[in-house]
């Protein structure tokens, strides 16, 4: 009975070279966020569907892969329904499975606790290109730190390794939902109304202030509102004009949120080794309604959609737990930039230095064995080797050798006849 | 609402010492191997319910988390099966995954491919002690290599890992499922009843030499039957008893099925390198029923059970693909491998400095960042640094962190009027 050779819909099988690159950041993640004091943890990749579907996760909860009960608890005849068959699913992010981790083991970790994941995620998303039903997310998190310290540490950790990975000319992205709020209040609007205005602002990139006037009015709003809003917007730039913003909408914004933000900007600034700029922009919505605080996103010249994204999470473990837990993290985009580093060509620097020893057809056991301790000395040295038997034909098994990335000199044959003498 | 704190059931949350020690032996895994020229390669957790079904995983097939298909496909009203509800199900075993793979890919992919796979797989498997329903497995394979190099190579790669773990005084067993059969053949056993004389037999370790013959001819078998077989095994150590077996079992063996068991064990015994044996043992039986040539197992005294096991499976792939592929896999029991060294009390080689810079509450944006200034040059020169405020209890914090493993001399305290001056 043949098997059915394609991966399932929207999943990938991943080839050789993607995997050394893939290896690779995975190896310089883990090294770099270390150096940080973040700990590596993992959760399970099934989670209680309960947990799935406690209206954290937004949207996501729509695309999860639900998983069959079994034994007896799975009941198929009567009434069955989708609730009735499942007990758990894939996990659809690791901010899900953290919460609930930190609930667990809390008392075991330390405080604050700064956790690093990095592992595969699952969404029943239609399939397109580039983007696939599982995916590898990479997650830093900072839980019990209220200070800016956390938001500081957090954009220089992944700054740093966005530089280690040979990334330029970046800009680091920074709001906050506070004054992202109060500029929406100040301008007249009601806070029923702020989603609808925030979605039409974070398209401000693409059809400029102009256009976001005209479809706020489309949608309803006064003008006067859209006018005292985008005069707001007319400054966008300067970390100064964080402070004027926060003069102008006293009343509407906490004290000392303006300078709080002010601080991590400054600090992030000082501390910043590499290549990129951070930046005030009052424009940044970011998606997810679980944001409380500082907001922020990395994008790259060149490659749309941003390539890391954060921000804080006050209340999000508590509404799990009972407990409130403040927490702030930041995310990069594990596979975008595995894709960015496939399309530059990147090759992962420091490989060893790479042989095949091929060795005569039919050789005893102990020619081939002085040609694996030939081949152990070579590792011994640091180098990969190849044993191989010759093929028959030699010249098609040398030339794939060398597509294989062996240089033609490292490709050795070895020959009975030459042990004998 | 509250989350379900608890993992789901018989999976588990690693927690951040587990994990350095997981981290650690994956990074050694992958570096081992690859000098060996096995390249990493990775498939999706989910596969066809079609091909996890495919009778290849004898008694794990019973135990799929299967997956529920998702929008119009997920039919509910009118007779629903299991079969009628599912479309795809979580990987039990890597070895099903790379069959699939290889049929999909081997025209891009060297000949012979050496394929190497560290990832989690899944069995709805009774809960019980150090038993867990996700576990990481971890495999080499050779495909398209006919020759004993195959085994030898694995062997030695595999042997060369552990020894890097600081394992020693192991026992590699070797046998070969064709002299198991020729050798039950010979005493007069009938085909058919073969499996059940392995079951018997694989109890060796057990109930001994007499408990076999007894149990044997309790089961049902002629006693001449068992004697004649336990004969067999009376002189059961030895690499030259191999040939011997070879001449005694001639018409029951394939020519040339000794000499090469023999030419396998004598390479990997020249070649190797570590505290370790390598033994012909004609009573390893090895469980699934795939295999076709050589077996091996490796047990270490005082851990029950094996921590490494693998052989041929000249046939399997062909089973699955229609082109018969030789194949050979060596398979290391990467939990079990975990478990020992936790209970060992290993301690990761090489780990980095650590330090804690702990700052005064209430520092200026200014303040925290030439504490962090001082902290990335730290880290440049290859230490770790954990940058936190102080807490409340600062003494209780200070003990937490060397909890940690840092030590109290690495623990820094920074305060304003230190800076001011």
């Amino acid at each position: 009975m043949a098997l059915i050779k394609k991966s399932v819909t929207g999943m990938k099988d991943i080839m050789p070279d993607e995997m050394m690159i893939r290896d690779y950041v995975t190896s310089l993640v883990k090294e770099t966020y270390e150096t940080f004091g973040f700990t590596p943890i993992e959760t399970p990749a099934v989670e209680h569907i309960e947990n799935l579907l406690s209206k954290q996760g937004g949207e996501n909860e729509k695309l999860i892969f639900k998983i069959l009960k079994r034994g007896e608890k799975l009941v198929l005849d009567g009434d069955v329904t989708e609730e009735s068959l499942v007990d758990s699913g894939l996990r659809y992010d690791l901010t899900v499975p953290l919460s609930r981790y930190y609930a667990s083991h809390a008392d075991k970790l330390p405080s604050p606790f700064k956790a690093l994941q990095i592992g595969p995620v699952w969404r029943a998303d239609r399939p397109q290109k580039g983007r696939f039903r599982q995916f590898v997310q990479c997650d830093i998190d900072i839980l019990g730190d209220p200070t800016p310290l956390a938001e500081t540490e957090l954009i220089t950790a992944t700054t740093t390794l966005l530089s280690k990975l040979g990334f330029k000319g970046f800009t680091v992205r920074i709001n906050d939902r506070r004054i992202l709020r109060a500029m929406a209040a100040y301008s007249g609007f009601s806070e029923e109304d702020f989603d609808r205005v925030f979605i039409i602002l974070d398209k401000m990139d693409k059809i400029g202030a102009e256009g976001v006037r005209e479809d706020l009015v489309a949608s309803g709003f006064d003008r006067e509102c859209a006018d005292k809003y985008m005069d707001l917007f007319a400054d966008k730039g300067g970390i100064d004009y964080i402070g004027e913003l926060g003069q102008k909408l006293a009343g509407f914004l906490d004290e000392g949120c303006a300078d709080g933000l002010t601080g991590i900007i400054r600090s992030a600034e000082r501390v910043k080794e590499g290549d990129f700029s951070i930046v005030f922009d009052p424009t940044l919505v970011r998606g997810m309604s679980y944001y409380t605080g500082t907001i922020f996103e990395i994008t790259m010249e060149g490659f749309g959609g941003s390539v890391a994204g954060g921000g804080r999470y006050d209340e999000m473990i508590g509404k799990f737990t009972g407990n409130k837990v403040c927490a702030c993290g930041f995310s990069i985009g594990f596979e975008r930039i595995i894709t960015i580093l496939m399309d530059k060509g990147f090759k992962v620097p420091g490989s060893k230095d790479r042989y095949a020893f091929l060795i005569e057809k039919g050789a005893d056991p102990d020619f081939t064995a002085s040609v694996m301790e030939e081949a152990a000395k070579k590792r011994s040295e640091g180098a990969c080797v190849i044993v191989a038997m010759m093929n028959k034909n030699k010249r098609f098994q040398k030339e794939q050798l060398e597509k294989e990335g062996i240089k033609a000199d490292n490709i050795k044959e070895f020959y009975h006849s030459d042990f004998k003498n």
